[in-house]
């Protein structure tokens, strides 16, 4: 029973566009869908997604990083994702396990044995049934996220320290994802997301019908 | 050579007071020396201990909770105690990797094999030269805090949550904090709390005089 389903990819990869589709859909076929997202599916979430993308000050430190999102993810899956998932509702969440073995694992180097230990600590057990990972060159997921700050500079949206980031590190990254889905190839599906959204959308829906019957 | 100590032990055992006073005889000796606390010894930490002590809204949950408190450490460790450490200043500090262990191990119940992993994590390598525990029976402490908070309600402090937790809850930390100090009876210095502060003082200046000479 598909209940639970992760986003995971690069930023600018479309994955808020795609899970908005989804729920769409999944609405419209009498599914009841929450949406979330992490950083920041909880009140401590929001306060901690603004530390996180928004530093100013010191920098944080990398392990320091590591342990909020952590903390976001204990918080949401106790608050959030475990209930809804035991009412029934289908769960649709944009980041979550993969994105700290990705960016803290594969892009900053931390171990990877030990992230899965914290990973199992911060979800407690709660693990998606399905995943899905949208990848597409990072030149073109970053300069999609540009355009995105371009257009709406009136919400005065903070060039977040993230997207300031190299290229290397969201190499690194793209290819950590991909390397996770070559080793979990049931449960992580690989999306193009090169494409046009509405064929990404038909993509994910297929994989996600499939999936459930 | 002692460069880094800390200050450990339950709510009301006299932390505060007496690490001021080290921090007086020491200066008076011409030792340069930072008192630092966690949570909250930087702008992240002061942050986070505003979430971990005045709580509103959702409870915490207590792997989310560790997860901030090892969040604050690590800042901590990267932006404070490391830097201060090399440049041969005395860091003195409210709470450290103890409070994890008794806290969250033997006072929450969560995994010290885990935890103490995550401190390595959280603290990188710093580790504390010299430990002093406050010890006193936790009626005593709590009688304390109790006072303080009525002392000064112009201030309006707010009871916090630990401070509302049960007396059962305290026992076990109080014990837990003896535990660690019995595993490591040279780093770890027991230090009778109960006694009135003067007479606290004068044997925690001998402890560090003994172990700085």
């Amino acid at each position: 029973m598909v209940r639970f389903v992760t986003f995971e990819g690069g930023d600018g990869t479309g994955k808020t566009t795609q899970i908005r589709a989804l729920a769409s859909y999944l609405t419209s076929k009498g599914k009841a869908c929450l949406v979330t997202r992490e950083p920041g599916g909880t009140d401590l979430g929001a306060m901690l997604r603004r530390v996180l993308l928004e530093a100013g000050g010191a920098p944080i430190a990398p392990s320091s990083e590591l342990f909020l999102y952590l903390a976001d993810r204990a918080q949401h899956v106790s608050e959030v994702i475990r209930p809804a998932v035991a009412a029934g509702t289908i769960v649709l969440c944009d980041r979550y396990t993969d994105s700290t073995l990705a960016y803290q694992g594969y892009g900053r180097g931390l171990d990877l044995a030990l992230l899965r230990q914290f990973n199992s600590v911060a979800d407690d057990g709660t693990r998606p049934d399905l995943t899905l990972l949208l990848d597409c060159p990072v030149d073109v997921g970053l300069g999609r996220t540009a355009h995105r700050q371009k257009q709406s500079q009136s919400d005065a949206p903070k060039e977040d320290r993230f997207e300031r980031e190299k290229l290397e590190f969201h190499d690194k990254v793209r290819s950590g994802f991909l390397k996770l889905a070559r080793q979990e190839p049931e449960r992580i599906r690989v999306v193009d997301a090169a494409r046009p959204a509405e064929e990404v959308s038909l993509a994910i829906r297929e994989i996600v019908d499939k999936a459930m019957n």
